[in-house]
């Protein structure tokens, strides 16, 4: 199907989403939850020939083992949707409403984004938990997922389209893109006769080619140059677990901690205490000057390092004079994601939380709480790191708009 | 001076703005409305150059009216500065705090969008008042204005950096890039590194220039084909005040009312009255064929007419079946700006508001009330006809970001 023909068919279900009442929104969702259940052979069937090709091409075992979908994950993936049916639906919500002395009241009320559009990569079970979010705040979505999981991918749509049918919803709520060419991919960034946001997750690589390509207004969401200063008050077994935490807990997350700023009192005591600590894991350091001068058998960090997501068991240490320093630092380096302090200093958290520009700052904790469950959102549709519509983890509002509604007895100006 | 040149000074200015206290940033603001005023000669001066252009080039009388500065003008456009000093800061406000079970204490605090773009055209008081904008909100702002108004916007950017200098603030909080080259303005549309947003101000033509062209995210505003619909039940001497106000109060602006939608069991009666009141000030009148049959002498409304927005004295008539029809419309022909209904029928206003997909919805009132002073800003930087971020007139609040700030006490997951 041409792509203006799938925008046409997601603006048609848009003006029937806008207006569906919660409950049946729910309804429809427990439903698709079971279907999905129920076609549980048909998604295997199509996730082996994805899984086949993909060792056929030699994909690495951590990106077959995202690809690969078992009865289990089929039940994770409807119990999310089961969860996303029981939070709270946004919609209609009037923020505020307040008469102006002409006597109108303008109202300010909470309203689908109308069609989204979702560009992922191999993980199949971004299909089912995108159209449930979506959805769930009454939007049409488009999605456009990578050629890896395509059999999967046309599977689990078709799944919850037989659910929406059934209930005599429009199934073109959720429609997915079988051409994986990048022409489409681009066409589709372009689509702004249709689509109102391209929601990009997936690597840097490809939300950098969302960002280059797109008219349709995006939400950049994803990259993590996450850092930690240990500041000279710190306590140091409380820096040492959170370091631990947010290093090693998982690797390859974007609010994994990438980089360390350390006190300059402090490194000659510290790195010996974090080498030991790292070890445990195998954790590579690269550290400055003054980090190798305080402890041996560390590797030289670059220039390079202090700008690089290493997704992986690597970290870099950078010695500072002190907060301004690490502030600056940190400011010039960071992808605008979670930035952490550790310290006992109040006058220093203060400043880390007031002068930091990211997303999430924390003090004394670990940077891998900035997640939609953690925040306690109940769900998350990705993790934005700019600074217009939504930053920071992205629940159901972050997939709302708002529209002023004004009541009037014949007011004119 | 080159465009990453001034790039990076704005977001070293961005740096001292983002902790500038209200009362440091008021205070700035009176002394470059006082500035402004003492330097109005060599304004003026300037003004006159920009005019004097203008006059060769065979500019019409309207733009060099937009582009014309006075003593007065001068006096408005620092009073303007002024009252944006007045009004309420909206940066440090902590939206809510909650605390985990996990006892980390999450709050989401209002903070600047960084470095703001604005692409304008020919009107020199947008260089005064989008800078008041930007700075009372913490942001620094990067002006690309047009040609027309070139050496007037250098003499008030020079006057408002000359202010600043003196209150020790960094003067690179407003930059203008003088180069007005097309080449320029688009390199300035993708630089990603430094700007946080850009908002074009200006007619159609600017915006789908920078919609096509933009990386850096962009606020879409200005557009507006708004509709007036006259439901069956319409007091008629209401819709015919609000739809004279709407359409001839203004005719250049985008918040006029360029296309009625009439019940078909009202036309016959209600075109006549319409085309009498429309006479006071020659508006033409395009209807479709229920519309001329109902009176005489009117021109035809072709199928372009429903999706052109005239800004002249003009306007369009299609009737219809009733209000399923008018609101289906009204969603196919709008620019997301505003729309009316005049009724005197309950569920048919609550209808028309839920289902009418645009940035204000009124019920029997002007369209004409869609801006930031008549919604009780006090403020606006424009009227925003997408759905990401900010939706209609836009005051402080829509140059502002938001981020987390995470108080704990050692939670690692």
């Amino acid at each position: 199907m041409d792509l203006n023909e799938i925008g046409a068919l997601a603006k048609e279900a848009e003006t029937v989403l806008r207006n569906l009442g919660t409950a049946k929104k729910n309804e429809a969702l427990f439903a698709v939850a079971q279907q999905l259940i129920k076609d549980s052979d048909s998604l295997l069937t199509a996730n082996e020939k994805d899984i086949a090709r993909g060792k056929e091409n030699g994909m690495h075992q951590g990106l077959l083992d995202r690809l690969l979908l078992t009865r289990e994950r089929i039940e994770q993936m409807a119990e999310g949707i089961r969860q996303v049916a029981d939070l709270e639906d946004p919609i209609g919500e009037v923020l505020s409403m307040k008469q102006r002395p002409n006597g109108l009241m303008i109202g300010k009320k909470r309203v689908p984004l109308g069609v989204i559009g979702i560009i992922y990569e191999s993980r199949p079970n971004v299909t089912a938990d995108a159209f449930a979010l979506c959805f769930k705040t009454g939007n049409a979505v488009i999605l456009k997922g990578g050629s890896d999981a395509i059999c999967s991918n046309i599977a689990i749509v078709k799944s919850i389209q037989a659910a929406l049918e059934e209930k005599q919803l429009p199934k073109t709520a959720i429609q997915l893109i079988e051409d994986t060419s990048r022409e489409t991919a681009t066409a589709f960034m372009k689509l702004n006769e249709y689509v109102d946001v391209l929601i990009p997750r997936g690597g840097a690589g490809l939300i950098r080619a969302v960002v280059a390509n797109a008219t349709v207004p995006v939400i950049e969401t994803g990259t993590g140059n996450c850092h930690i200063f240990v500041d000279e008050s710190a306590d140091f077994d409380m820096a040492l677990d959170i370091i631990f935490n947010a290093k090693t807990q998982r690797i390859g997350v974007c609010n994994a901690c990438v980089s360390l700023v350390v006190h300059e009192h402090i490194i000659d005591t510290f790195m010996p205490l974090l080498k030991e600590r790292l070890a445990e894991k195998q954790v590579e350091i690269r550290g400055d000057e003054a980090a190798r001068h305080a402890v041996s058998g560390i590797n030289a960090a670059k220039e390079e390092d202090w700008g690089t997501e290493y997704l992986d068991y690597i970290i870099s240490v950078k010695t500072v004079s002190g907060i301004d320093e690490a502030i600056a630092h940190i400011n010039r380096y960071n992808t605008g994601h979670s930035e952490a302090i550790i310290t006992k200093d109040y006058a220093n958290a203060q400043k880390f939380l007031d002068e930091v520009d990211a997303a999430a700052v924390y003090v004394n904790a670990s940077t891998r709480f900035t997640d939609g469950f953690e925040f306690g959102f109940g769900a998350e549709i990705g993790i934005s790191t700019q600074k217009l519509h939504a930053r920071g983890p992205m629940g159901l509002e972050a997939l709302t708009s708002t529209k002023y509604i004004i009541y009037g007895n014949g007011q004119i100006r």
